[in-house]
């Protein structure tokens, strides 16, 4: 066994907007040892999400906030290290709540899922061949349910979950419409990740661009933002509509979500808005990866990563989230992959 | 063929708030002759909806904006009392649009109704055994679908649709609370209803007293109202909550409508909010009515109605359900009906 050092950032104060220089701190410890039952990961890709963000305030979530000292929670990918339990052998690559840290202890446990195969593509479990990739799949497949033919909006589009989100719209036929911010991010959307057109929020006028892009309404809204925008479709709705909420990213940073006016347009189209969690779905996991699996094998899914190198990294990563930085899956690269 | 007068009440001037005595007019007409595919009705009751202010303003709906000048829409009961159509015979009880006005010509169409049976009691049609008892059946059963055990709240829970739609959710088998305006009506909630308890929301303590009486949040949430009842109940959902929008009656006199700020909770409880109009299951009716009527003779369901003499009274009676007057189903009495 030997002796391994363990870089980790902490919660140290909790963040007010972006996550300023003295809210965290960047510590060395020793690695832990598994105990029985237990196997070691070595970190190499973290995910960045905006989830990462709701944890550090002092707020109930479907899981705890962190706490104030406690390392930073994120979901990753790692390979075992060492192992004293039977789910899992040295060489194994894993998923698993990493956190913001270089090594972590894994348990036979829901949060823990051993990716089978030889020859991984971490980076690609990372953005679409795990949770990222199940949360637009029952999204979309589950919630929105697309008909061919029928219009589909999606917020965040050149996001890691927005992307894929959209492109399940368009191999269910479907008109897909991106909301994104910048000209740059609305050219990947449409020329990489093959929507129709993709409305630059930024232009300030997505109601009248909604207007243009969706003339008979939008029967599916994928919303990964909240705020103007949620409301700004729903005042478009087509009758019998669905509104996926799958995030607030519009909202983590300040904590206020003014309360969208056009909801009473759900009552006037007889239209539903349904939140979701992906984890809900664990047990169907499998359903999604190989379906995402086989539309990327018949070339109709493409996948995007925005890397990142270095743990010391992961705060920056994070604030990039809200300010705009990733096409993509944002990803920090903590180690060398054996793998691939 | 006698020579018949016909009251109408016109729309003169779009109303602000309450309808005003300039905004309408009370004319005399002679009754129209029916033209062949035409039978003639005699209103008997004419029923005071909330939607009926919604039809006053220029603001496009499910159904066109009542123009100046023409007869205030309604939806009522007549008989009939001449036909030159094969739909309806002379003496039939028909349900259709009759507006605010003593005659109405009637067509065979979607918007009329022949009510079965010789010894037909109007008002239960009106209040019950008619769209307003379907609105409450198929909002109550088919969107909000309550089980046994669950927690169900029910806004204007005194009203027409709200004090069916609670008795429903009983039969269910959930545990019943509704919300009110007032102890007088909250007394008929609890008493005359059956739920098993009644917010007053004048005491302007809604929250907290949601808390008090759903403790382990509300699984079903049937909305009259909008505004910050809806909000406050919002904030207060179970997991895999199921939130029916049937109304808006808190902006109808305004128009405005703030949005929910605690929409953002059918995220984190993967709620889901649906609108819904009971004219889209038209096709199902019977079997709203023959559920409702079942329960009705196993004593399971009653009824109320608070019954205003006389044509003149129709714009009085639309304000009262504005001002509170009404525990369930407000009508105005036009005539006497033949039939009870």
């Amino acid at each position: 066994m030997t002796s391994r050092t363990n870089r980790q950032v902490l919660l140290r104060r909790r963040p007010t907007g972006l996550v300023g220089p003295d809210d965290t701190e960047l510590v060395t410890a020793p690695a832990p040892e598994p105990a029985d039952g237990e196997a070691l990961v070595r970190t190499t890709y973290i995910g960045i999400d905006a989830a990462v963000r709701t944890w550090l305030d002092d707020q109930p979530g479907y899981l705890p906030p962190v706490q104030i000292g406690e390392v930073i929670r994120a979901a990753g990918i790692g390979e075992v290290v060492a192992s004293r339990c039977d789910a899992y052998a040295v060489g194994d690559v894993v998923t698993t709540l990493t956190g913001f840290q270089e090594y972590v202890i894994v348990r036979d446990d829901v949060f823990t899922t051993p990716v089978a195969g030889t020859d991984v593509d971490q980076r690609a479990v990372m953005s679409v061949f795990g949770p990222t990739g199940a949360t637009a799949y029952f999204g979309m497949v589950g919630v929105g349910r697309p008909a061919a033919g029928e219009t589909v909006v999606v917020s965040a589009a050149a996001g890691a979950t927005g992307s894929v989100a959209g492109q399940i719209a368009k191999i269910a036929g479907a008109r897909v419409v991106g909301i994104a911010g910048g000209p740059r991010k609305c050219r990947a959307v449409v020329e990489e990740f093959g929507f129709d057109a993709c409305i630059d929020y930024k232009r300030g006028q997505v109601a009248a661009d909604l207007k243009e892009h969706c003339p008979r309404g939008v029967d599916v809204y994928f919303d990964n933002v909240g705020g103007e925008i949620l409301d700004a479709v729903l005042g478009r709705l087509a009758h019998n509509a669905r509104v996926v909420l799958c995030g607030v990213i519009s909202s983590y940073l300040t904590g206020e979500h003014p309360g969208p006016a056009n909801y009473v347009n759900l009552l006037a189209k007889t239209a539903r808005m349904q939140g979701f969690n992906a984890l809900h779905e664990w047990g169907r996991f499998d359903e999604a990866f190989a379906a995402l699996r086989g539309w990327e094998r018949d070339g109709l899914l493409v996948h995007r990563e925005h890397v990142i190198d270095g743990l010391e990294s992961c705060v920056t990563a994070l604030n990039g989230l809200f300010t705009g930085v990733n096409i993509g899956k944002m990803l920090v690269k903590v180690s060398e992959p054996t793998s691939r």
